[in-house]
Protein backbone atom coordinates (compact mmCIF):
# COMPACT_ATOMS: atom_id res chain seq x y z
CA UNK A 1 0.00 0.00 0.00
CA UNK A 2 1.44 3.25 -0.34
CA UNK A 3 0.15 6.76 0.95
CA UNK A 4 0.68 9.81 -1.13
CA UNK A 5 0.94 13.22 1.45
CA UNK A 6 -0.58 15.82 -0.94
CA UNK A 7 -1.34 19.67 -0.70
CA UNK A 8 -4.21 20.61 -2.97
CA UNK A 9 -2.92 22.02 -5.91
CA UNK A 10 0.38 21.61 -5.22
CA UNK A 11 2.84 19.55 -7.41
CA UNK A 12 1.79 16.50 -5.81
CA UNK A 13 -0.64 16.50 -8.44
CA UNK A 14 1.82 14.71 -11.08
CA UNK A 15 2.28 11.59 -8.77
CA UNK A 16 -1.40 11.61 -8.01
CA UNK A 17 -2.48 11.58 -11.68
CA UNK A 18 0.16 8.85 -11.96
CA UNK A 19 -0.94 6.61 -9.30
CA UNK A 20 -4.66 6.78 -10.90
CA UNK A 21 -3.18 5.86 -14.50
CA UNK A 22 -1.26 3.13 -13.19
CA UNK A 23 -4.33 1.41 -11.28
CA UNK A 24 -2.52 1.44 -8.04
CA UNK A 25 -3.88 0.48 -4.99
CA UNK A 26 -2.75 4.05 -2.78
CA UNK A 27 -4.23 6.22 -0.19
CA UNK A 28 -4.09 9.89 -0.13
CA UNK A 29 -3.11 12.22 3.19
CA UNK A 30 -3.79 15.72 2.63
CA UNK A 31 -1.27 17.93 4.37
CA UNK A 32 -3.03 21.47 4.64
CA UNK A 33 0.15 23.76 3.99
CA UNK A 34 -1.92 27.20 3.73
CA UNK A 35 -2.25 26.48 7.22
CA UNK A 36 1.53 25.16 7.90
CA UNK A 37 1.03 21.73 8.13
CA UNK A 38 4.33 21.00 6.66
CA UNK A 39 5.99 22.71 9.26
CA UNK A 40 4.83 20.61 12.04
CA UNK A 41 6.58 17.98 13.80
CA UNK A 42 4.02 14.95 12.33
CA UNK A 43 5.19 15.80 8.63
CA UNK A 44 8.94 16.81 9.48
CA UNK A 45 8.83 13.13 10.28
CA UNK A 46 7.97 11.88 7.04
CA UNK A 47 9.72 14.60 4.97
CA UNK A 48 12.24 16.73 6.91
CA UNK A 49 12.35 19.06 4.01
CA UNK A 50 9.06 19.90 4.80
CA UNK A 51 7.68 19.35 1.39
CA UNK A 52 4.58 17.68 -0.69
CA UNK A 53 4.54 15.27 -2.12
CA UNK A 54 6.02 12.84 -0.63
CA UNK A 55 5.13 8.82 -1.00
CA UNK A 56 5.27 6.59 2.01
CA UNK A 57 5.97 2.97 0.76
CA UNK A 58 6.16 -0.72 2.36
CA UNK A 59 9.69 0.20 2.51
CA UNK A 60 10.08 3.71 3.63
CA UNK A 61 9.11 7.06 2.06
CA UNK A 62 9.99 8.54 -1.00
CA UNK A 63 10.10 12.24 -1.82
CA UNK A 64 10.77 14.80 -4.94
CA UNK A 65 8.58 14.41 -7.86
CA UNK A 66 11.58 12.83 -10.68
CA UNK A 67 11.90 10.34 -7.92
CA UNK A 68 8.35 9.48 -6.78
CA UNK A 69 7.17 9.42 -10.37
CA UNK A 70 9.89 6.87 -11.25
CA UNK A 71 9.20 4.90 -8.34
CA UNK A 72 5.14 4.39 -9.20
CA UNK A 73 6.43 3.65 -12.67
CA UNK A 74 8.92 1.08 -11.51
CA UNK A 75 6.48 -0.54 -9.05
CA UNK A 76 3.91 -1.03 -11.86
CA UNK A 77 5.43 -2.50 -15.09
CA UNK A 78 2.19 -3.07 -16.47
CA UNK A 79 1.43 0.31 -17.12
CA UNK A 80 4.57 1.07 -18.91
CA UNK A 81 5.29 4.39 -17.93
CA UNK A 82 8.71 4.52 -18.59
CA UNK A 83 10.43 4.38 -21.67
CA UNK A 84 12.67 1.07 -23.03
CA UNK A 85 15.98 2.23 -23.75
CA UNK A 86 18.66 3.81 -21.88
CA UNK A 87 18.71 6.59 -24.04
CA UNK A 88 14.84 7.45 -24.12
CA UNK A 89 14.76 7.18 -20.30
CA UNK A 90 17.50 10.07 -19.90
CA UNK A 91 15.18 11.93 -22.13
CA UNK A 92 12.60 11.55 -19.90
CA UNK A 93 14.76 11.67 -16.81
CA UNK A 94 16.04 15.31 -18.28
CA UNK A 95 12.81 16.69 -18.90
CA UNK A 96 11.99 15.90 -14.97
CA UNK A 97 15.09 17.27 -14.08
CA UNK A 98 14.21 20.47 -16.05
CA UNK A 99 10.65 20.66 -14.75
CA UNK A 100 12.46 19.80 -11.05
CA UNK A 101 15.06 22.63 -11.17
CA UNK A 102 14.60 25.24 -13.79
CA UNK A 103 10.30 25.45 -14.50
CA UNK A 104 9.23 25.05 -11.22
CA UNK A 105 11.71 26.90 -9.52
CA UNK A 106 11.60 29.71 -12.53
CA UNK A 107 7.72 29.60 -10.79
CA UNK A 108 8.49 29.48 -7.20
CA UNK A 109 10.33 33.03 -7.44
CA UNK A 110 6.48 34.11 -7.66
CA UNK A 111 5.18 32.95 -4.46
CA UNK A 112 7.93 31.53 -2.39
CA UNK A 113 10.71 34.06 -2.70
CA UNK A 114 11.25 34.05 0.92
CA UNK A 115 13.56 30.78 0.22
CA UNK A 116 16.33 32.83 -1.12
CA UNK A 117 15.97 36.46 -0.14
CA UNK A 118 14.46 37.96 3.67
CA UNK A 119 14.54 41.50 2.04
CA UNK A 120 10.64 41.91 0.60
CA UNK A 121 11.67 44.60 -2.14
CA UNK A 122 13.92 41.84 -3.56
CA UNK A 123 11.09 39.41 -3.49
CA UNK A 124 8.79 41.69 -5.44
CA UNK A 125 12.33 42.53 -7.77
CA UNK A 126 12.17 38.86 -8.19
CA UNK A 127 8.36 38.37 -9.21
CA UNK A 128 8.74 40.93 -11.25
CA UNK A 129 11.27 38.21 -13.63
CA UNK A 130 8.88 35.12 -13.73
CA UNK A 131 6.47 36.11 -16.21
CA UNK A 132 9.49 36.23 -18.97
CA UNK A 133 11.02 33.18 -17.64
CA UNK A 134 8.06 31.17 -17.61
CA UNK A 135 7.26 32.46 -21.16
CA UNK A 136 11.13 31.07 -22.28
CA UNK A 137 10.52 27.76 -20.12
CA UNK A 138 7.26 27.34 -22.05
CA UNK A 139 8.73 28.13 -25.70
CA UNK A 140 12.05 26.10 -24.77
CA UNK A 141 10.05 22.89 -23.88
CA UNK A 142 7.59 23.93 -27.22
CA UNK A 143 10.85 23.35 -29.08
CA UNK A 144 12.83 21.19 -27.68
CA UNK A 145 11.02 18.79 -25.50
CA UNK A 146 7.36 18.69 -26.07
CA UNK A 147 7.67 15.70 -28.96
CA UNK A 148 4.18 15.16 -28.90
CA UNK A 149 1.60 14.19 -29.02
CA UNK A 150 2.71 12.91 -25.47
CA UNK A 151 5.81 14.32 -23.79
CA UNK A 152 8.12 11.44 -25.09
CA UNK A 153 6.00 10.42 -28.06
CA UNK A 154 3.73 8.34 -28.99
CA UNK A 155 3.35 6.88 -25.50
CA UNK A 156 1.72 8.54 -22.02
CA UNK A 157 4.88 8.22 -19.75
CA UNK A 158 5.82 9.78 -15.97
CA UNK A 159 6.43 13.06 -17.88
CA UNK A 160 2.88 14.18 -18.74
CA UNK A 161 1.66 13.84 -15.43
CA UNK A 162 4.33 16.09 -14.97
CA UNK A 163 4.40 18.27 -17.12
CA UNK A 164 0.29 18.94 -16.45
CA UNK A 165 1.92 21.29 -13.83
CA UNK A 166 2.91 23.71 -16.44
CA UNK A 167 -0.10 25.51 -17.87
CA UNK A 168 -0.52 25.56 -14.42
CA UNK A 169 2.11 28.02 -13.36
CA UNK A 170 2.00 29.63 -16.32
CA UNK A 171 -1.24 30.76 -15.93
CA UNK A 172 -0.24 31.98 -12.34
CA UNK A 173 2.47 34.14 -13.88
CA UNK A 174 0.32 35.45 -16.74
CA UNK A 175 1.57 33.66 -19.45
CA UNK A 176 -0.66 33.08 -22.13
CA UNK A 177 -0.83 28.87 -22.71
CA UNK A 178 -2.53 29.68 -26.58
CA UNK A 179 1.13 31.30 -27.53
CA UNK A 180 2.63 27.46 -27.54
CA UNK A 181 0.45 25.05 -29.39
CA UNK A 182 2.08 21.88 -28.78
CA UNK A 183 1.52 22.74 -25.13
CA UNK A 184 -2.46 23.72 -25.10
CA UNK A 185 -2.84 20.39 -27.36
CA UNK A 186 -1.06 18.42 -24.30
CA UNK A 187 -3.14 20.45 -21.76
CA UNK A 188 -6.40 19.57 -23.88
CA UNK A 189 -5.40 15.79 -24.48
CA UNK A 190 -4.54 15.45 -20.78
CA UNK A 191 -7.76 16.74 -19.54
CA UNK A 192 -9.39 14.07 -21.76
CA UNK A 193 -8.30 11.47 -19.53
CA UNK A 194 -10.47 9.57 -16.40
CA UNK A 195 -6.83 9.54 -14.07
CA UNK A 196 -6.96 13.66 -14.53
CA UNK A 197 -9.97 14.68 -14.08
CA UNK A 198 -10.48 12.11 -11.19
CA UNK A 199 -7.53 13.66 -9.51
CA UNK A 200 -8.43 17.43 -10.33
CA UNK A 201 -11.74 16.73 -8.39
CA UNK A 202 -10.06 15.70 -5.41
CA UNK A 203 -7.69 18.55 -5.37
CA UNK A 204 -10.69 21.13 -6.25
CA UNK A 205 -9.42 22.46 -9.06
CA UNK B 1 31.73 7.02 -28.29
CA UNK B 2 30.67 9.48 -25.88
CA UNK B 3 31.89 12.74 -26.09
CA UNK B 4 31.34 15.02 -22.33
CA UNK B 5 30.57 18.87 -22.97
CA UNK B 6 32.23 20.63 -20.24
CA UNK B 7 32.98 23.53 -18.05
CA UNK B 8 35.99 23.84 -15.67
CA UNK B 9 35.27 23.68 -11.98
CA UNK B 10 31.37 23.06 -13.34
CA UNK B 11 28.22 20.80 -12.38
CA UNK B 12 30.36 18.80 -15.29
CA UNK B 13 32.74 17.37 -12.88
CA UNK B 14 30.15 14.99 -11.83
CA UNK B 15 29.26 13.03 -15.20
CA UNK B 16 33.23 13.73 -16.32
CA UNK B 17 34.26 11.73 -12.50
CA UNK B 18 31.39 9.20 -13.06
CA UNK B 19 32.65 8.40 -16.78
CA UNK B 20 35.88 8.13 -15.13
CA UNK B 21 35.13 5.66 -12.65
CA UNK B 22 32.77 3.13 -14.75
CA UNK B 23 36.09 3.21 -17.22
CA UNK B 24 33.80 4.68 -20.16
CA UNK B 25 35.12 5.15 -23.81
CA UNK B 26 34.82 9.07 -23.99
CA UNK B 27 36.51 12.09 -24.87
CA UNK B 28 36.15 15.76 -23.30
CA UNK B 29 34.58 19.51 -25.58
CA UNK B 30 36.00 21.86 -23.61
CA UNK B 31 33.01 24.88 -23.26
CA UNK B 32 34.31 28.26 -21.77
CA UNK B 33 31.63 29.49 -20.27
CA UNK B 34 33.57 32.65 -19.25
CA UNK B 35 34.03 33.43 -22.17
CA UNK B 36 30.19 33.11 -23.19
CA UNK B 37 31.16 29.86 -25.46
CA UNK B 38 27.94 28.44 -24.47
CA UNK B 39 25.72 31.39 -25.86
CA UNK B 40 27.22 30.91 -29.41
CA UNK B 41 25.19 29.18 -31.85
CA UNK B 42 27.42 26.17 -32.52
CA UNK B 43 27.08 25.14 -28.65
CA UNK B 44 22.95 26.07 -28.87
CA UNK B 45 22.77 22.98 -31.28
CA UNK B 46 23.94 20.78 -28.40
CA UNK B 47 21.90 22.46 -25.68
CA UNK B 48 19.67 24.89 -26.13
CA UNK B 49 19.41 25.60 -22.75
CA UNK B 50 23.30 26.95 -22.55
CA UNK B 51 24.25 25.00 -19.97
CA UNK B 52 26.90 22.62 -19.35
CA UNK B 53 27.65 19.74 -19.05
CA UNK B 54 26.14 17.86 -22.14
CA UNK B 55 26.80 14.20 -22.81
CA UNK B 56 26.76 13.31 -26.97
CA UNK B 57 26.08 9.67 -27.29
CA UNK B 58 25.48 7.67 -30.24
CA UNK B 59 21.29 8.48 -30.01
CA UNK B 60 22.16 12.06 -29.64
CA UNK B 61 22.80 14.65 -26.69
CA UNK B 62 21.63 14.21 -23.13
CA UNK B 63 21.30 17.15 -20.67
CA UNK B 64 20.89 17.44 -17.12
CA UNK B 65 23.15 16.36 -14.09
CA UNK B 66 20.55 13.49 -12.90
CA UNK B 67 20.06 11.98 -16.49
CA UNK B 68 23.46 12.12 -17.42
CA UNK B 69 24.83 9.82 -14.50
CA UNK B 70 21.64 7.98 -15.12
CA UNK B 71 22.46 6.87 -18.53
CA UNK B 72 26.42 6.83 -17.66
CA UNK B 73 25.18 3.88 -15.19
CA UNK B 74 23.01 2.17 -17.00
CA UNK B 75 25.35 1.86 -20.26
CA UNK B 76 27.75 0.61 -18.38
CA UNK B 77 26.06 -2.00 -15.76
CA UNK B 78 28.99 -3.55 -15.17
CA UNK B 79 30.62 -1.16 -12.69
CA UNK B 80 27.34 -0.93 -10.53
CA UNK B 81 26.60 2.24 -10.08
CA UNK B 82 22.59 1.98 -9.73
CA UNK B 83 20.71 0.65 -6.50
CA UNK B 84 19.69 -2.33 -7.44
CA UNK B 85 16.08 -1.93 -6.05
CA UNK B 86 12.46 0.21 -7.19
CA UNK B 87 13.25 1.43 -2.82
CA UNK B 88 16.93 2.22 -3.12
CA UNK B 89 16.88 3.95 -6.69
CA UNK B 90 14.22 6.25 -5.53
CA UNK B 91 16.38 7.15 -2.65
CA UNK B 92 19.54 7.84 -5.66
CA UNK B 93 16.86 9.60 -7.43
CA UNK B 94 15.57 11.65 -4.21
CA UNK B 95 19.14 12.61 -3.42
CA UNK B 96 20.15 13.64 -6.94
CA UNK B 97 17.25 15.98 -7.58
CA UNK B 98 17.14 17.28 -4.44
CA UNK B 99 21.18 18.25 -5.01
CA UNK B 100 19.64 19.66 -8.32
CA UNK B 101 16.94 21.34 -7.67
CA UNK B 102 17.17 22.71 -4.09
CA UNK B 103 21.30 22.96 -3.30
CA UNK B 104 22.41 23.94 -6.74
CA UNK B 105 19.63 26.26 -7.08
CA UNK B 106 20.60 27.56 -3.43
CA UNK B 107 23.93 28.09 -4.37
CA UNK B 108 23.47 29.57 -7.87
CA UNK B 109 22.06 32.34 -6.17
CA UNK B 110 25.14 33.44 -5.64
CA UNK B 111 26.76 34.78 -8.75
CA UNK B 112 23.58 33.58 -11.09
CA UNK B 113 21.00 35.80 -9.63
CA UNK B 114 20.52 37.66 -12.91
CA UNK B 115 18.38 34.40 -13.64
CA UNK B 116 15.67 35.39 -11.46
CA UNK B 117 16.09 39.16 -11.18
CA UNK B 118 17.46 42.16 -12.95
CA UNK B 119 17.70 43.93 -10.11
CA UNK B 120 21.28 44.50 -9.02
CA UNK B 121 20.09 45.30 -5.54
CA UNK B 122 17.78 42.26 -5.36
CA UNK B 123 20.72 40.37 -6.77
CA UNK B 124 22.58 41.41 -3.66
CA UNK B 125 19.78 40.59 -1.40
CA UNK B 126 19.99 37.05 -2.85
CA UNK B 127 23.78 36.84 -2.00
CA UNK B 128 23.39 37.27 1.45
CA UNK B 129 20.92 34.57 1.98
CA UNK B 130 22.97 31.78 -0.11
CA UNK B 131 25.63 31.06 3.51
CA UNK B 132 22.34 30.39 5.44
CA UNK B 133 20.62 28.38 2.81
CA UNK B 134 24.20 26.02 2.10
CA UNK B 135 24.11 25.53 5.55
CA UNK B 136 20.93 24.60 6.10
CA UNK B 137 21.03 21.83 2.86
CA UNK B 138 24.43 20.72 3.99
CA UNK B 139 22.57 20.31 6.92
CA UNK B 140 19.98 18.15 5.69
CA UNK B 141 21.96 15.81 3.76
CA UNK B 142 24.34 15.06 6.90
CA UNK B 143 20.98 14.48 8.98
CA UNK B 144 18.86 12.69 6.75
CA UNK B 145 20.53 11.34 3.09
CA UNK B 146 24.29 10.67 3.79
CA UNK B 147 24.46 7.31 4.54
CA UNK B 148 28.04 6.55 5.02
CA UNK B 149 30.27 5.65 4.05
CA UNK B 150 29.17 6.79 0.93
CA UNK B 151 25.67 8.43 -0.22
CA UNK B 152 24.09 5.58 -0.47
CA UNK B 153 25.64 3.31 2.10
CA UNK B 154 27.93 0.69 1.46
CA UNK B 155 28.90 1.24 -2.28
CA UNK B 156 30.07 3.93 -4.29
CA UNK B 157 26.94 5.04 -6.70
CA UNK B 158 26.09 7.86 -9.34
CA UNK B 159 25.08 10.24 -6.11
CA UNK B 160 28.92 10.04 -4.95
CA UNK B 161 29.85 12.09 -8.00
CA UNK B 162 27.27 14.40 -7.93
CA UNK B 163 27.61 14.93 -4.09
CA UNK B 164 31.48 15.48 -4.61
CA UNK B 165 30.10 19.25 -5.86
CA UNK B 166 28.62 20.51 -2.18
CA UNK B 167 31.26 20.59 -0.51
CA UNK B 168 32.72 22.84 -3.27
CA UNK B 169 29.66 24.96 -3.60
CA UNK B 170 30.13 25.31 0.26
CA UNK B 171 33.53 26.47 0.21
CA UNK B 172 32.16 29.33 -2.70
CA UNK B 173 29.18 30.23 0.11
CA UNK B 174 31.72 30.30 3.23
CA UNK B 175 30.27 27.97 4.73
CA UNK B 176 32.73 25.70 6.86
CA UNK B 177 32.75 21.95 5.72
CA UNK B 178 34.60 20.83 9.48
CA UNK B 179 30.83 21.32 10.89
CA UNK B 180 29.50 18.72 9.27
CA UNK B 181 31.72 15.57 9.79
CA UNK B 182 30.00 13.02 7.44
CA UNK B 183 30.23 15.25 4.45
CA UNK B 184 33.76 16.12 5.56
CA UNK B 185 34.81 12.41 5.50
CA UNK B 186 32.84 11.76 2.02
CA UNK B 187 35.08 14.57 0.23
CA UNK B 188 37.98 13.05 2.39
CA UNK B 189 37.25 9.46 0.62
CA UNK B 190 36.25 11.38 -3.23
CA UNK B 191 39.97 12.76 -3.09
CA UNK B 192 41.55 9.22 -2.27
CA UNK B 193 39.80 7.94 -5.26
CA UNK B 194 42.34 7.62 -8.69
CA UNK B 195 38.99 8.91 -10.80
CA UNK B 196 38.52 11.86 -8.59
CA UNK B 197 41.63 12.98 -8.73
CA UNK B 198 42.16 12.46 -12.70
CA UNK B 199 39.13 14.10 -13.59
CA UNK B 200 40.15 17.18 -10.64
CA UNK B 201 43.61 17.60 -12.91
CA UNK B 202 41.50 18.40 -15.85
CA UNK B 203 39.52 21.02 -14.48
CA UNK B 204 42.58 22.04 -12.86
CA UNK B 205 41.12 22.60 -9.70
Amino acid sequence: MLTLYYAKGSSALAPHILLEEVGADYAVHEVPIAHGAHHEASFLEINPKARVPALMTPNGVITENPAILTYIAATHPQAQMLPDTPFARAGADALNAYLCATVHVAFAHLQRGARWTDSEEAQAAMKAKVAGNMAECAAMIEAHYLTGPWAMGDRYTICDAYLFLVPRWMAKAGVDLADYPKLEAHHNAMLERTATLAVMAIHGI
